[in-house]
């Protein structure tokens, strides 16, 4: 490749910027958003989740009896009464030296990639998998490999064929497995325990560390996810946590939860990319949720998210019958995976939908490799009842008229 | 290098994680503020500056009106009127989609790293530089080449030397200069308006990109500096600024001009990075700075540090009579660079300062090669004048016992 091609004026890119792409979903979501559209495209909570409220009275209290320490400069590591709260919360042994805090959970991608990815770097990731982890990663520029997945989750044998892990040399053995074992972005799929005992096990015996996501786990409808990954081998696991699900997004903070031998890594790498998340907002979470403030909030959230859900599940049942498409029933979260009869691809039938006044993610972005053209995600986390009864009747109707513009074209089975 | 020496437990670290180091500054700063220690060691801007009870209001005020939306996922290039006030706010013609909004500017300095150094890249800083630079860009592993300096900054003829400009081919010419034109972390030196108009001039000559950090620039004492370098060829610079010096770092928010050429590359990294910066510190500052704010504000902080600069000069020029000693006087920010005499070592220095209650940063930290060992970083962003007073005379009592010291054990002069 010519480098002069990406000289603009006299600006030398680096090749990793070659490899960077406006994220699909934020171009869709452009589109998609307009007033007058039943939007199922976005993976944002909903708004009416967030205690204004409490944080009104948190930033309130925050100012008044410690304003010039919540605005000055701060530890990289993160305000320690935060990552006591953070470590007091998960289900293992976590010290809170283990936690960092992150501005948003994105953020603990970007780290690990820097500290774990060299270019050319092999790493395995689910079929399909969270577009900001690909985007993340592929800043560094590795290899990504499909681990091939059913509806449960990673195969276990794939797994441990993929990882290449040659004992005695470092040859090209996958520096790390990426999962998101709880209601996953996109699919809402979980890693139920008997699949996941088997990964953990399997990764331990491989020796492959894993980078295990959970920005969702806490949005459960029935019952808690299994335990995670983490907790079964938390010396081969990094831990990425987020607070945009159970409190708000906008104030950009997550977590990680790392091992001794690779926390001082990522702490150096956290220092150079921003040097400490905002103080003031780690204090306003803080305060927030000195009182076990979560544990009455959260619960609000689930029942909010399941009725969401189950409204989808119902207008699904209803408006797609005889047209051969076929959806899972997420056990938490925010996503339905669906899948479009043989002869239909999701991007092209958005458009047509988004004429009817219904918008979704084409399911591609999601794939490393060799995207399914029949997938899609719908996300369940803004939409009102009603908006989703006449969103799914909307979605049918676009997908019949696909179904016979397919047809009368010739072009079933071409996909 | 044998990589098993990497591998903590499953883990192999990315080979730009071995040059990562603790910041020998924050290692410095848990030594020297402890209580009872007079620290001119830290680059903190003084928190009786931080405006708490306009943030308060400003607070109130975004969540009564908007809290649904401020607490929310936003846009990756950060909030519109907030853009709209920086691009305003900049003394030349920039746009409000030049504008990005960074997590701090050292955010802004981790996006340029990402998007123009390859491994092995030459990049060209100042002798010394600021220290978090150097951290940002090593991170991406380029070749970092000192352009030799003085001063009033870098030396124009040995900046077109380095650059190694190869017209027709790539060859390793520069992919950019870092300067800190304005009050310099960490010299406090500012590039004067001849020799400025020299670097310009000569940059966009040889086709060298100019990466342009300026947090300090609004702290001037007698005269605002110069014309920022970018405003002198906008498509061949990228600017970088900061609320945290005229507000409070505590937020984590800085900003970005890009020409159009670079823009959709560092918005594509930003997103990666972190998605966007806290959309409710964002509405948060824009609230506190819409009716001319800053206007008002910043003319305070300039009076305290300049009062605060005068104590120190005044209080050097006492103590250190007849020690040898050398220092500047700068024209704003919050910095003073002092030389110790020819047979002394800043570092060697500290232990004992710290014995008399009184620190500071070896200059050796600032040096991406062959440190001055005879330098040293004063801050006084932070002290009193009663303070720098007792401080000023424990670091004179310091250099007097280390001279002695020195000479005793025949150490003059190997320096």
């Amino acid at each position: 490749m010519n480098r002069n091609d990406l000289r603009p004026g006299p600006w030398v890119l680096a090749r990793r910027a070659e490899k960077m792409n406006p994220s699909v979903i934020r171009e869709i979501l452009k589109v998609t958003e307009r007033p007058g559209i039943i939007s199922f495209a976005g993976g944002l909570p909903s708004p009416r989740t967030f205690p204004v409220a409490a944080f009104a009275q948190a930033c309130e209290t925050v100012l008044r009896q410690d304003g010039q320490a919540a605005l000055q400069y701060a530890s990289s590591e993160g305000y320690g009464p935060l990552r006591e709260l953070v470590a007091a919360g998960l289900p293992w042994n976590v010290r809170a030296n283990q936690v960092l805090i992150t501005t948003g959970s994105q953020q603990g991608l970007d780290l690990v990639a820097k500290i774990l990815i060299d270019a050319g770097s092999r790493i395995l990731v689910e079929t399909p998998t969270y577009l900001g982890a690909l985007q993340a990663f592929s800043a560094m520029e590795p290899e990504v490999v499909n681990v091939g997945s059913d509806t449960e989750g990673i195969d276990v044998d794939d797994l441990a064929l993929q990882a290449r892990i040659d004992t005695g040399s470092e040859g090209n053995s996958a520096r790390f497995l990426y999962l998101l074992p709880n209601f996953q972005n996109p699919t809402g799929r979980t890693l139920g325990e008997s699949r996941r005992a088997a990964v953990s096990q399997r990764a331990a015996e491989l020796g492959l560390p894993i980078v295990e996501d959970n920005p969702y786990g806490d949005l459960w409808f029935d019952q808690p996810p299994p335990l995670p990954l983490t907790a079964r081998n938390p010396e081969g696991c990094v831990y990425l946590g987020s607070f945009s699900k159970v409190l708000a997004p906008g104030l950009r903070l997550g977590f990680l939860v790392a091992p001794d031998a690779l926390y001082p890594k990522l702490l150096q790498a956290k220092q150079a990319a921003d040097l400490h998340s905002p103080s003031f907002n780690q204090r306003m979470i803080a305060e927030v949720m000195k009182d076990g403030f979560l544990e009455r909030h959260v619960p609000t959230i689930r029942a909010l998210y399941k009725s969401q859900r189950d409204a989808m599940l119902a207008a699904l049942e209803r408006e797609m019958r005889g047209l051969d498409v076929q959806w899972n029933t997420p056990a938490g979260g925010m996503y339905i995976w669906l899948r479009l009869p043989p002869e239909l691809d999701a991007a092209e039938l958005l458009p047509r939908a988004v004429e009817l006044g219904v918008a979704f993610v084409p399911g591609a972005a999601f794939f490393a490799h060799e995207p399914d053209p029949r997938t899609l995600r719908l996300s369940f986390g803004t939409a009102s009842v009603e908006q989703i009864d006449t969103g799914m009747a909307a979605l049918a109707a676009a997908i019949r008229a696909s179904r016979v513009f397919s047809r009368g074209t010739a072009k079933a089975g071409s996909a």
